[in-house]
């Protein structure tokens, strides 16, 4: 009877060492509810390995709530389910190094790769026939389950979930707003409103709108002040040598970070706040202004990220896995500030809760077409969704915005038919494309889509 | 510096006995902030009252924080104003008992006859100029400040205000939804999910979409509990012989009450929960639902709200206006309820707020116009009012809200253009003119425009 | 190889002594083109009566060029189809006879019944089956067909090919607008431009909008004359006792004539020219305006057609088809101004031609929901029709049109659910069953849907 | 009385030796109308001389039914006026040198730039003033005139003529289309369907759709035949060498000349016929597709249209201009193939027409935004000119367009309100701009607008 006991959780994906451990340690701090994980991932031995940590760390931190179990049939991952997580690598990081890297070849250089430009539609190709499996197998077995996305790229496969199985209930997660609500509490700690490191992330208020990796913020406050003229501030002190968010980790040593240099040169141009990292936003903007070379990148400090980078630390999380799973070295639990399981108790009746997700515009974005996925606020509640209506965008972010959001449509599109020709003239339309000429765009697309994309997915 | 202090209000209808009184008894509990509260009024005489009348009360129960003042002139009462509340009555009930009564004649009842039907259009008609005269006044001398509406009729207020200055900061507050999120509290305890009395009527979580009286509720929750099924469960009990809420007062002795029969009919026929009072509800539905007598008001258990009643209603309160002020009586306080110093608080970035109000149309409400006035929830956070995005309405509803929709865009249209030919033609679509012939309806349309729209105007 | 030549055209209802005569006399004077047409019926005698009488026509007075043939296989009829012609009453007149006279017994009188109001309603719900059964076979035997639908209810018709067959190449035709037409060259001959008889229908220049049987011209032209300043005068001189058509036909002893009064009483109201007859215009009005009693209709000098009427007029057609079968009687040749063979070889490249159609709002009606169908000009040309834009209505007669348009979307709606609670909630929406209490309207939709629509299409 | 007699014109650029000079040699062959040209140029004395070639070639060919009449004052030349012809060349080509010849700096090379790229952007906001001018001068002196506009940028000047004065009836004409419809013939000649040089350009019926200079035709006729597989077949026969019109001027002694290459090369891509010539196709795509360099313009043999070669052009016709005036030449009078006395007879009355023209949005391009100005088909008539609706484009397309559609309307925006700011950050949206870093695009934009945009203008 009590709905926040004995949840039905499945996690897709779940042989993940990223995502599904930063669950797993909320999980070990979570009181109020329980129930079971099943983990399903094509990787077996990933998702039976995250079943033996899952379940020693919630018997050190959390007994008698939670159990993880490791589920290799789909239908039964899924069946009755309540809560869905979906956190899937579309393939491997061998296809991966294809998008970002082979682009390369025409000097076309991506910061992740994952989203726009060559990488990210050429990714989206792959990934939509994954997703139209997933969603149809959701309609299948759990058709009433919230569904909570992580995969990348987050707008078409929020998109495909939609259009495969029209009544499901998704959205999209990213923390990219909070990087940026972060950075606002740190701007405000450094105006001197606040000692340095009390403002948490949660306290900063800020209207988004726009895409997934392309969001932007017009209003952010902390409690009574407007953030504008301390943002402004900011940018004035730090926009020429870029800002450090201190720690050990920068964009020198660490290929995630950046200085922030793009988002307050973003700003002073727009007069609005980018809501992603330095890495994404690059990626909508024309190459010429960040991405042109490895050298204008090193000007605007922050980092191509290579895939070799994240191969290597895929192997670090293989060798932690095997220590854990093996009881060698124990998980250390922390608060990961992500919000699924926030989300989860909103959706399950115990608070309400305005964050940023990804929806398809049903009006939230006005100027944008119907049915994209856009990325605003959303009021959390019982068993509902709703995003929050934004403003109408000034006419040239608008235009700058509506390029990627006609590529996403296309592509998606595209994808549903398995129509290659049809891929390849939204290919064109992405100015990381706009460099090559016609028949060099041609051999790039042919070449990146024999390497990634699978014969079964059955495209001509 | 501190922008919770010192606050600068003004209160357009200042010499209100009714929500300016509940005004002050919520200040008088209020300790965050503090400022002056400007009372205008053409009634000199009735904000002077106010004046000691508020004064008198923070001296006894919030000394030192709050300060009422009379202002005869508009500009030095907007002047610098932080916030703006709105509500007066357009004109004298001499005006109300002519849109009220006249149709009468004709067998058309209204049971409030200030929203939709005759009273509400030619209502509109008189208010309209008065509220561009307002929003011109606004934009003159405090631009910036946050606008409350409480005036009826509610829609074409809102409307007129954004039409005369876009760049207003206004929206439309009516406490009918929250009205049915305590019947809703009503029907948990009912159904013995919690103790008579104990469920608050803010922790009723609702969707809410429509327009202004007559606005829908899709989804309502309480804490982990969909009431759905407990307000179905409720209706199957009740619809018959009505629900009595308790108390002393009901639709037998008062003008204000119902047995919610309409709003259970309207459940049964539509799936949804109708958000306002029966006698509102009503009058947005063809007249042969439940209006065509008073006979069958009466059968639906709610009634035809005598203007003379109101009338009466004021003596009394002049009365105790008196009594007041020359100190022989006391002004008790209590929680009002009203929600009007919560929003103040969530727009200074005391706390984030979602509730249902009424505001321009920029996609929240989808298949609707754009700009038409429309009733949904809202985030409120520090200076934004952002609206939540409703799912559209299934086509029966749709049509019948689109009717009055129509009228509300026609109305205010032919009122800036002060255009009574064309007020005449939007008239004609009402439901409750649908009885007439078009001769009787231009008869009552000229007689109702005579009595109550003031030559100086300037319809033609 | 020529296109013109062997035409293969299919007339659904081919047994129609009505319009299938219409297009026989026609395709007698039609030189240019040749071909055979396919007569399916579900009345085999009917359509083999045709063959007969059509093949008989063409072998007096076009010998060569057609050939007529009934088939009772509607894949045979189909297949390999250049054009379609659809012309069929939605089973008998015993049902007609519910749908247009059960209503009187509520004071619901109707002058068609087949369009708007509770006969339209419920004609829609047994017609919309047969039209999916349609839509589908021309998809499967003669998607590249163009189908001219000229069956009743039309937009719903039409609407509901589209919906079933997205790809379908149909519109509707109705020759209500031509009436007007002629109506406007009396009215310029009346002014003494032309001789009497000397103006010709096509040269009558008009912009059309809105729906069938509801549609308005803002324009409208002979040669170098505006004819509003025309019209306007002889609405002045006619406007009282109506304007009488001349020949032996009129309002006291045709069904189907009127004296324009409504058109007129319109044209003084909304400044447009209403361009249907009076009986279709008075069904789209609240009913108290020209319907509310047979004495009233009688003053505005138009007719309620009794299905009995009907039911005569084809006892007499049968009796004429006996007679032109077997010889004894010839049917006369002449031009019937309708344009399905102009539109046909216009379609063939032989002639662009603009004139009023009914189609899918793609835009040609803005303010108006996509998809849903609309009567405007349009451009024929080879292989093509192309709605003309109109402007945007005035909001009054924008609300007017919607609520009809709302009634049409939403019956099309509960019809491919096969919903009747949809159905009827669609159903309360039309002002002619305003009149009604909620239990007299169920009552009254109950009774019609089990009198008229059969239980194989399954409704539930 | 007559309306087609006496008509009162004003041509507003009439000093033109370009399109004042078509048009005169037209009116020399028309004899249905007759009236007065009223020429109005800043360059008195072109307009003077124009006077006298006029009446002289009047006095020749057409004697008694035209006058031309130089006139130096705004206000007399509009008043009373039934047409306005606007055709002026916005200040000098000193201007337009910098226009199409400083990006050149930047290796970015315009093949026209008076549309698209930074010489389309900077011309538009030096027109802009100047149409706002107009247009107000329109409202003021000649509301109820037709307008037909045939500047360029044309979309920009058509839609300030809309936004400026939203009730006036303006259109603008481009011949561009008609050289494809030319072409077409040329493909249907060359197919062998009819005699080189018999098929009008009339006959050639097509589909238009898309904004000035980037139009697309998705279904074309002639008489009866489907001309795409005819085109399919051109195409394949010419790709590779293009295809040579014949006569003396070509792609290598004629700047406005091409072989359609690149017209071939967007069909087979897209598979619908650009519209346009291919030097302004060229200059709305990606610059890598054709305009990288000069060879590359070569390769796909078309031309760069140098300024000096217009401004010796203008020398030539200056010469020629006073040696007609001086009568020591004598104009050859021909049928220019120009629709403009075509149109404004229709407009008269005197004849329906369907062409393809500019015209604000209302619903004729499902998908773009309204009021944004659309080339596609409309229906001319007395007093009329109503858009045909389009298809929605393929989304890749609607992609491409949409780049420049909200290039034009973002410069719309930013020059009414005289903000460079603004219009910088839409000068960075168009794909030719992309190369540049933000530096050097700045440095562009500045010195553009320092070199061509009068201080008069007021931006800031």
């Amino acid at each position: 009877m009590n709905k926040t006991k004995n949840l039905n959780i499945c996690y897709i994906g779940g042989g993940s060492r990223n995502w599904a451990w930063v669950l797993m340690k909320d999980l070990a701090a979570e009181k109020d509810l329980s129930g079971t994980i099943k983990l399903y991932d094509i990787d077996v031995e990933a998702a039976e390995a995250n079943e033996k940590i899952g379940n020693d760390l919630m018997a050190q931190h959390n007994p008698g709530q939670w159990k993880f179990k490791a589920v290799s049939d789909l239908k039964e991952a899924l069946n009755g389910c309540n809560f869905i997580f979906l956190s899937i690598l579309p393939l491997d990081f061998t296809e991966m190094a294809v998008d970002v890297h082979l682009p390369e070849r025409h000097n076309i250089y991506q910061s992740v790769g994952d989203t726009a430009g060559p990488g990210g539609m050429i990714r989206a190709l792959r990934t939509i026939p994954m997703y139209q499996e997933i969603a149809s197998a959701v309609e299948k077995y759990a058709p009433n389950a919230w569904v909570f996305n992580y995969t990348n790229p987050m707008t078409i496969c929020t998109r495909t979930l939609y259009k495969q199985f029209p009544g499901i209930k998704a959205f999209g997660c990213c923390h990219e707003v909070f990087g940026t609500q972060k950075l606002l509490a740190h701007a405000a700690e450094d105006a001197g409103l606040a000692p340095k490191g009390s403002i948490k992330r949660e306290d900063i208020k800020t209207n988004v709108a726009g895409i997934n990796h392309f969001t932007w913020i017009d209003k952010a406050s902390w409690r009574d002040v407007d953030l504008f003229p301390v943002w402004d501030a900011f940018v004035q002190k730090y926009y020429q040598d870029g800002y450090d968010e201190g720690g050990d980790s920068n964009w020198l040593n660490n290929f995630f970070s950046s200085m922030d240099r793009v988002k307050m040169d973003l700003y002073k141009r727009y007069g609005l706040i980018a809501a992603a990292g330095d890495r994404h936003l690059a990626e909508f903007c024309p190459p010429s202004w960040y991405l042109s070379s490895p050298e204008q990148v090193k000007e605007w400090k922050f980092t191509l990220t290579p895939v070799n980078f994240r191969i290597n630390m895929r192997e670090d999380l293989k060798k932690k896995s095997l220590a854990y799973k093996e009881g060698k070295e124990k998980m250390e639990i922390s608060d990961s500030g992500e919000e699924g399981i926030v989300l989860m108790k909103s959706l399950l009746g115990l608070g309400d809760i305005v964050t940023n997700v990804n929806l398809p515009n049903r009006g939230q974005m006005p100027g944008f077409p119907l049915d994209a996925v856009v990325e605003t606020n959303a009021v959390f509640s019982r068993d509902t969704v709703n995003p929050v209506a934004a403003k109408a965008f000034p006419q040239s972010l608008h235009s700058l915005t509506m390029v990627h959001v006609g590529i996403q449509e296309g592509i998606v599109e595209a994808a549903f038919e398995r129509n290659l020709e049809k891929a390849f003239l939204v290919f064109l339309n992405d100015p990381q494309i706009h460099k090559l000429s016609i028949n060099e765009a041609r051999a790039l697309f042919d070449e990146m889509v024999e390497k990634t994309v699978p014969k079964k997915f059955g495209y001509k």
